[in-house]
C-alpha cells in the first residue's frame, strides 16, 4: 500500500486521480493540497510542508507557477515526486534537476504508458527507417478547447526523433507558406483540432511504395492518471535522481 | 467505340492514359498532340487543327500555358473537350466557360470517380452535422516530391464545404501561428508530404463524443486517366455547355 | 420543454440519458420505470400506466423481454415511444409495426446521428461505386466485454447495402474457412474486440487502385442518450407511425 | 557490384526483381532459371547448375515444388541463397535448415524491410502492454484476387506475438460463431479482402481508455524486390546458416 499527497487536488487530473485511486486497493490519497479546501474526502492544506497526515509520495497536476516552490517543499521533507505539470520554463527545468540530486522525481511530458512506448518505438523505427529513405510526419489530434498547436506531446516525439536521426533535422510546421519539394531533413508536425478528442498522435514513416505508422489514442484522461499512480509505486524506495517513463518501461 | 485526340500525350499523364486506352475495347486514340512528335504508336502533331485522323472528343492534361490555344483550337473545329489540367488563373477559367456555350467542356480539379463522390458525400455531412456542432477538417497526404500545399483536390473540397457551409466559414492552415481554441468556423487544412503517396484525402467531422470520417486513397496515376476516359464517354454527343464530375456521378 | 418518461432509467443507458436531460434546459424526466425503485431524482414505477406524473413521450432503453408489454402500456395510454431496445424477435418486430398503427413510434438499430448519417452516405456511395467494379467491406470495433459479433448495428448497415445493392448480394463472416478468391457479391464483415473501445464501424470501397472509407467512431455512450433524447423531441405532436433516424436526417 | 541468378525469373516477382536490378548500378542478374527459356536480357536455364555465367548468390522467387531441387542445387554449388517462396511444409523447412548447415540461406515470410521492423516493434509493444492488460488483435487487407486468409504475413506476425506471449495464447479467426466476451488470451485476426489493395498489416493494441495501433502499407510488390536484393548484398561472405530479417535490420 502507498500513500499519496496529491498536489493539485482540486484540478481536473487531481479529481480523476482521486477516483482511480479510490479504486485500487494498492494505493490512497492521505492528504491534499490546493486552493480550495474542500471537495475532497481527505484534507486539503495550502501547502506540501503543511500536511498533518504521512504520506510517501507526492502527486503534481498543477501549474508552471507552483512548481518552484513545489520543489523546495518536497526537497525540505526528502519526499519523492512525480511532477506531471507541463509548460516548465527552461529555468524550471534546471531547478528540477538540481532537486532530483536530493529527491527522486519522476518528470514526464505526457504520463500515459501508450505515448512513451510509442515514443521508444519511433526511435527504433527511425533508426532503421531514415537511413533506408523513409520521410518521418507526425499527425496529433485533439479537442477544439485545447489553446497549443502543436500538443506538448507531439513536439516531445518530434524532439526525441530529432534527438535519434540528427541535429540536420528540424520541425516543419506550416507547408502552406512555400512551394517546394519536401526537404528529407523536415520532420512535418500537423495539428488537427475538433469536438473532443482526448488526444491522438500518428508517426508516420513513408519510404518507397511503403509505409510504416505507429499510432496511440488516448480515449479518456483517465489513463495520465494511471500513469501517475504507476509512477508513484515505482518511485517508492528509489535514490534520489531524476526518472522517467523510459525506466517504468524498461 | 469512341476515338481520341490526346493533347499532352508525351507527358506523364497522356502516357498513363495511352496504356488505359490500349486496353479498353470501347475506346482508341488516333492522333496526339505534344512538343515531341515521337515515342506512341499514333501520329502526333503541333495542334489539335493540324491533326489529319479523325476524332470524337479531346483529352487534355497539359499545363496552363497551353490552354488559350487549345479552347481556340477546339471550338474551331466544334470538337468536345475534356480538361485536366489544373492550376488555371480567373481569366482562363473565364475563356473556358465563354468557350462552353459553343462546345461541350468537362472541367474538374480531380478526375477520380471516388474524390468527386466524397466531396458530394462530404457536402452532405456537413448539412448534417456541422448545425449539430461538429467542426470540420481536411488532411491530405503526398508524395514528397509535390510542391503545393495544400493539394489543389483539398482546397476543392474545402471550397465545396465552403459553399455548403456558408461564407462565414474560413480555412485555416496553421494552427501553430497563434495560441487559442480552436473558431467553430475554421476548416482546418492539413499537408503532409512523404515518400511515394500518390494521393490521400480524409475529411473529419468531430463532434461532442462523435467522430465521422470519410476518406479517399488514390494507389496509382490510373483513376485519373480512367475518369478521363469516362468523361470522354460522358461528353459524347452532349450540346455545348460546362460539365464536371457532378453530372457523371448523376 | 418536453416531459419525459425513463424506461429503464437505471439501466447502463437510462443513467446516461438522465445525466443529458438534467444538462438540457429543454426537457426534463418525470418519472421512471424499472425493477428498483429507488436512485433517481425521479420517482420510478413498475409500469409506464402506474405513473402519476404527467410526461409527453415514452424512452425505452431495457431489455427485449420487457417489449411486449410496454407497447400494450404506450398504446392504452396513447403515448409516443422511442423504442431503443435491441434484439428484438420477428415476433416483436411485428408487435412494433402494429403498435405503430396507434402511437408514433421511433425504432432503430443505433441511436446516434453519426451512425444513421453514414448509413445513408454508404447507400449512395454504394450506388456509385459498386456498379463501377467497387467491393464491399465493413470493419467494426468494440470492446472486450461485448458477447455478439458481429455488431447489431454492422449487422444493420450490411442489410442496408444490400438492399441497395441486390439480394444476390450475401455476407462473408470468415474468410479462414475457405481457400478461394473473392465474389464480387460478398459484403465482409469483420469483428475486432480489445479493451473499452465504445464503437467504430469502417465501410470500405475498394476498387481498381482507389479506396473510400467511411467510418464512425463512438467516444462515449452520451451520443446515444442525445439521439433518444432528439428522437423524442422529433416524436412530439407526430401522426401514429414507424418512425427512424432516416426522417430525423431528412 | 554482386551478380545474381534469378530462380523464377519469369514469374511475377522475378520479374519486379529483374527491373529493380536493372535500375540499381550495383547489382546484376548475369542469368535465371525458369521452365520458359526466354523473356528476360539474361539467358535462362532449366537448373541453377546449368547456368554457364559466374554468378554469387541465388534469389528464389518460385513455388513450394521447386525448392527440395533448388537446396541441392545450391549446396552442390556452395552458394548462397535467397529464399522468398512462401507455403513450404514442415519437412521442407527442415530441409532448408539441414542446407543451412553447408550454405548461408536468408528465409523470411514477407520480404519488406517495414513488415519485418514492424513485427519487431509488435514483440516489443506485446511484451510491455500485455502485462498491462492490453488485448492483441490483427487486421490484414489485401486485394480481392488472393485465395488464403488470414495472409502468411499476418499469421507470421500471429506467431511472433505467441512466442513472445506464451503458449496459452490462441488465434481467433471467426468471432460470429460463438457468443460470448473476448478471452484475454485471444489474438484475434480479422482478413479483409477488396479491389487492388497490396498489402496492409495492423497490429491493435486495446487497453482501458488507451489504444496503440501498429501499422505497415505495401503500395507494390516492389518493396518485396528491394528486400531481395538487399538480403542478398547481406548475404554475401557470410557463414553457413539461417539468416532472416532480424539480422538485417539488426
Amino acid at each position: 500500500m502507498i500513500s499519496l499527497c496529491m498536489h493539485g487536488c482540486n484540478g481536473k487530473m487531481g479529481r480523476v486521480i482521486s477516483q482511480i485511486v479510490a479504486e485500487d486497493p494498492s494505493s490512497s490519497i492521505t492528504c491534499g493540497v490546493d486552493l480550495q479546501s474542500t471537495g475532497t474526502e481527505y484534507p486539503i492544506y495550502s501547502s506540501v510542508t503543511d500536511c498533518q497526515e504521512p504520506f510517501d509520495v507526492v502527486i503534481d497536476f498543477s501549474t508552471a507557477a507552483a512548481i518552484d516552490s513545489l520543489l523546495a517543499q518536497c526537497t525540505s521533507l526528502s519526499k519523492p515526486l512525480v511532477l506531471c505539470t507541463t509548460g516548465l520554463s527552461e529555468v524550471q527545468r534546471q531547478a528540477v534537476a538540481a532537486a532530483a540530486e536530493e529527491i527522486p522525481i519522476f518528470y514526464s511530458a505526457n504520463m500515459s504508458l501508450g505515448v512513451n512506448l510509442i515514443t521508444a518505438l519511433c526511435r527504433k523505427a527511425a533508426s532503421i527507417l531514415a537511413p533506408a529513405g523513409f520521410d518521418v510526419e507526425i499527425i496529433e489530434r485533439h479537442h477544439n478547447q485545447k489553446i497549443d498547436a502543436p500538443s506538448g506531446t507531439a513536439l516531445s516525439m518530434a524532439e526525441a526523433l530529432k534527438d535519434e536521426l540528427g541535429d540536420e533535422y528540424f520541425f516543419e510546421l506550416d507547408r502552406s507558406a512555400k512551394r517546394q519539394k519536401r526537404d528529407p531533413k523536415e520532420i512535418g508536425i500537423s495539428a488537427v483540432r475538433g469536438g473532443t478528442i482526448v488526444g491522438e498522435h500518428t508517426v508516420l514513416f513513408a519510404g518507397r511504395d511503403e509505409l510504416v505508422e505507429i499510432k496511440h489514442t488516448a480515449l479518456s484522461k483517465e489513463i495520465f492518471a494511471i500513469g501517475a499512480v504507476n509512477a508513484a509505486k515505482f518511485l517508492l524506495g528509489k535514490a534520489p535522481g531524476l526518472y522517467d517513463m523510459t525506466q517504468l518501461i524498461g
